[in-house]
């Protein structure tokens, strides 16, 4: 292993997503054999003694202060940005510039426009052999990895119908504080771009399938919140004093129409995202029904898949497959059967398969065309709630 | 018991739903005490032979081939409707008119006209004395109930979401045969008006709220079906000759505002009726999301109810409730705890209820009234569906 | 059906059992087509006005204040025994010698001894044409029926394990009123006859091994109760005054090995009944695995049975089965599938197959020596319980 | 951070353990801030080739090939020993007599002789503030640590029921290969005291009781096994050619009685252990029944509790808590709410608690008298199997 090249990882920000992305970058090798050696040279962040502390806890090499600073570093490969979503656009698209590979976080941008000068830059980016990534970490979750796996094996048959939840309840407490993900400005949206991206893509993933139309209906079921207060986990709970203005959905719901992909009639979908179901802590939900078999999962019981195999009738019966056999994505390279992974594993899967495309010289995925669709859809989510629900259909689809 | 006054029934159609009332007029006054005794005087169908085939098997006193000419009848207090949704105006109307009271099964009616004159028709009767009621007997499954009462006494604050399905797969086979649950003439719709409706019900009566708008979505999968075949529960295997067309929906997906109720604002509501969903048999499912506590049913788990609590943080959970105590509505008159029910109980309950409210002289429900808010919503929703999923306000809400 | 020949049924008891057998006398012929027609002819207790009471609430033609005379009656076929275990044998003996068939609750008897008297009594009945049956009614339990058919199939090839639990909680609270249960001279056991048969029986009859030996511990949790208060349900809360000696078992436990049938090697079993597993109300559950597949059950969750099959790896997962198909025991003469049943219809299916045997003139199963073979494996655990949980060899296995 | 003082590891073996305990040490101090900052130092495996393999892999700075050298070595602080059971007690007490703080894996060794030399090398170098724990990594997932914290709140009222099982089937296969986990002379046990020494020491830890008396009951399935053969996972498919001797139990099964703590009735206990449990991947699970509440795990879901709250009938019912909540035990340190953790974040919670009680001067938990009595409790139930289950007093309680 000492002799396998360095890559050189400069992440900018370091809250939630940077110590998710720093636990990945330090155990990827461990567990799997990689072509190249990720090192945790340097991370950004405005603030130098917070930056510092960061760096510390979370065992980078360095620091910068300006993410500028870290694109202009020549012993930096490859860009890690952990930032809220109204930052991605001109790192990423800098990074690129700069030749750096670049791994960014969901959503891709807060708007097509910005999605899509993005995707130009990582186009013309990988045409001189400088890759990019969009974090759409779940489909690196084993379970869903298998999903994709028996789709792709045509174990579904035609597919109908596709059944997707994300459900969380950190803002059910109507005092819980005016963080920047409730920010349009920073956020891009609300439940919608945070957590309704990831069974977005998700979905669109498994299926092999765009989503080509929706009809929506947004809403904010709480309009102002405290504007400082404690911070517990992604909630928590404000101070009694002033309140600001909530600018983002707090739940998202739409039907859709998928394009079908080569030729077959598509299927349609029911999404909602949503972080007021109360008792639902982190239920990413996908369900497909196809002609010869349906798949349902649930992130709250994350290491299983279940599977109904019409051929099993009459005895069928959903299955609780455990995904953590050898012979299932990414799980031989852990633990025995039955002892399951958590929810940072899908990002360490996400470096494996980052790093393992940048060596071979491959585009990894999600590219941010892929990601570019789901803005798009986002987009057209967005216009049809604002539309009295009308049917919109999805720019490029 | 002996000294009760008898109340005398003539059913119309022995099918699947002449089944189950049969049991249930037979079974409830063994395990409640009523104030009528319901005696399964006559039951009414075209053919001569099949009827009395039917009264033999079921249990019925007397026959008839016209259910013209049961109303006709002296002896006969109480008309029980269990033919396809186009034939009951006529009947129910009828009935009513001739001073019997009225168990109709649901839809109430193919048409929001055809529910309107019967309503009005069960209102004139009502202030007669002469009593109606419609047969959405989930809300009498002990869970529902209980769900009822919970949020009844408040327990959930304030509503926000409302997660209505009801799965069934039994049409997944493309060579299942057009029945006339498939032909619009008989039917009134597909999936939206035969399991949908339950949900729209159950999800109005439990909330306290009506659905005041929606934004709908309908497919047909399978155009067209085999015309003869095997039955085989309500879907089966068709013969490989001549096909027909549906004229129905496969699957509903519609999106729902509720009006709040008494000056509160109002939930959001997802709902999805499909036959199409492989493996889920009978997944009549609902969920809501309160401020204060969360309800979860699926009726694959009949017995149980999930609920969870706010008020038990940081050791909350959804509880799995076996709705199966003395104290749980219904339930006591039956078995030990833990001793499930099963799907035909609530047609017990049903008739129950509906003896109790004609002894008392008081209007059971639901209504005609209730089932007539059921199928204006299934208007609207088809009216969404036919005009781009726009949003469609509820006649009348 | 009008011609087809009566079955006359007389009931001696009308509690908890009465109220079971008398719906399923009255509803079997309801839903299967019999080749006699059960009549519902007479009843007996011993205080007139509560067996008239009874007679009038169940449905029953007659009374009668002894059993006795029940027997002596030359219009009745077959004698139903729905009392304590403590009067099994008396009557049981007494209506087979008088030429009625006999049908009597679990379990068989107090004593191996009363068990052997009984099914010499059958035997020598049968060998005239009066066959016998022990109310083991989980047997009919679709699910547990399909397990049946699974294991004789060979599913499952070589057995292992068996883990057999029967847990409930109604002696939870310790001023739960001292009844009849707890009463030795009357139940001949605790939890280990009233539940743990049960589960004896069904772990016997799903592998077709029978139990060979045994090492075992009870326990009594409460050993002094009140004597009077309300009864609720089976349990309720005692009065404050006297409290009585409890005289059996609060919680059996033990280890088992199996005969392994035709040569092979017999299976190890664990088996668990008590009356104090708070929270698990009617918990009989079963779980067998073998070489080639497993099988669970729950009787909290009756419809359905999970099965496993090593086939299926290495995405195999134990799959909720649904037991409501056409092709299921029993199931395609009730509902759709999907639609579930409840406690009372094993007991339906009880008489169903009772039924048919008598009318085809086979020996009906269970039967009483089935029934004996149970007893013998309950006197093994005393026997291992009173020598220091010592390994006890089931007499005549 | 830079400040802290090191804490110098030095590991013995590098398998399956050997992996775990170095993400551990990895990963502990960037989710927790330790008062020591463990180095993982030196790791030693006498096969010079595969153990410097090892050290890159899995990140070590330096190797020994001869265990005996790690001890002399004065720059390692503590010796953490993942090799098997017949090596444990030369190991750790030449390490403790050094002066170097000991983990050790479970179970603590293959005898009580060997654990009580142990045992009382321990106690001697607590004294001089040398200290040591074993391996019981369960206690440390966050489900198990909340369900011991409820215990001790009183939560459960009076404890009744202990119900224990870890089943597990990677032996279904007859044709698994021979490994040392099957070879007495390494192992000391098969399933007992692989798999069953966990749920001991969990019920016994979490109860506060020590388990006083058994009756056991062990089964070996398949005594010849393939001697090579490609190892998957624990288990895999061996050879065709040569077979040899299993000379451990492939299942355990007993039952307990508990010593009640200070001065109340014990429960009673039944416990399994299994490989052959085919279908159950790693179900490690634990009932308990109180009189107030009850509690139930099962590894499977690892990341929930059930809990039943007698004081929440009628509407009582198991609730689903997701132990990932800031309240919760360890995990306020990783993700939100409802992001699961996973198999080896209980090694890493073992390591925090280790190293603060290191740091402290205070004797962690488990000790080696922890671990000692769970010997004691492995010999009693292999007694008892050997003398016809008899029941057998666990030696020392």
């Amino acid at each position: 292993m000492e002799e396998t090249k360095p890559l050189r990882v400069g992440m900018v920000g370091y809250a939630f997503m940077g110590a998710t992305h720093s636990q990945a970058w330090r155990t990827a090798p461990r567990f799997f054999d990689l072509p190249l050696s990720p090192r945790l040279a340097a991370v950004a962040g405005r603030d130098p003694g917070r930056v510092a502390a960061a760096a510390a806890k979370l065992g980078w090499e360095s620091t910068e202060t300006d993410w500028r600073r870290l694109i202009e570093r020549d012993d930096i490969d490859l860009i890690d940005i952990c930032t809220p979503g109204n930052t991605h656009a001109e790192i990423a698209i800098a990074a690129l510039e700069a030749g750096k590979h670049v791994l960014c976080e969901k959503p891709l941008a807060n708007s097509v426009a910005e999605a899509e000068r993005m995707t130009a830059a990582a186009d013309s980016a990988a045409a001189r052999g400088v890759y990019s990534m969009c974090g759409f970490s779940y489909r690196r979750t084993p379970a869903l990895s298998l999903a994709k796996r028996l789709v792709d094996e045509g174990a579904l048959g035609q597919l109908r119908h596709v059944r997707a939840q994300y459900l969380q309840d950190w803002l059910s407490d109507e005092d819980a504080p005016l963080t920047w993900r409730l920010d349009r400005t920073k956020s891009g949206s609300g439940s919608l771009g945070d957590i309704g991206a990831h069974v977005i893509d998700a979905a669109q993933w498994i299926t092999g399938q765009d989503i080509a139309g929706v009809s929506a209906l947004l809403e904010t079921f709480v309009k102002q919140r405290p504007v400082g207060g404690d911070l517990v986990g992604l909630g928590g709970h404000g101070s009694g004093g002033e309140r600001g203005e909530v600018t983002v959905d707090d739940a998202a719901i739409f039907s859709a129409r998928f394009d079908g992909g080569s030729g077959t009639a598509g299927a349609i979908g029911v999404f909602e995202a949503t972080r007021f179901a109360l008792g639902r802590k982190n239920a990413m939900r996908l369900e497909l029904n196809g002609s010869k078999a349906s798949l349902a999962f649930d992130f709250e019981d994350m290491n299983s898949l279940w599977f109904y195999d019409a051929a099993d009738e009459p005895n069928a019966g959903f299955r609780k497959i455990q995904v953590t056999e050898p012979e299932h994505p990414y799980t031989g390279h852990w633990w025995p059967v039955g002892h399951g992974l958590g929810y940072e594993h899908a990002f360490t899967h996400q470096v494996v398969d980052l790093v393992e495309a940048i060596a071979a010289g491959k585009q990894p995925t999600p590219s941010f065309a892929d990601a570019l669709q789901v803005q798009r859809v986002l987009d057209a989510v967005e216009t049809s709630a604002a539309d009295e629900s009308r049917w919109t259909k999805v720019e490029g689809a």
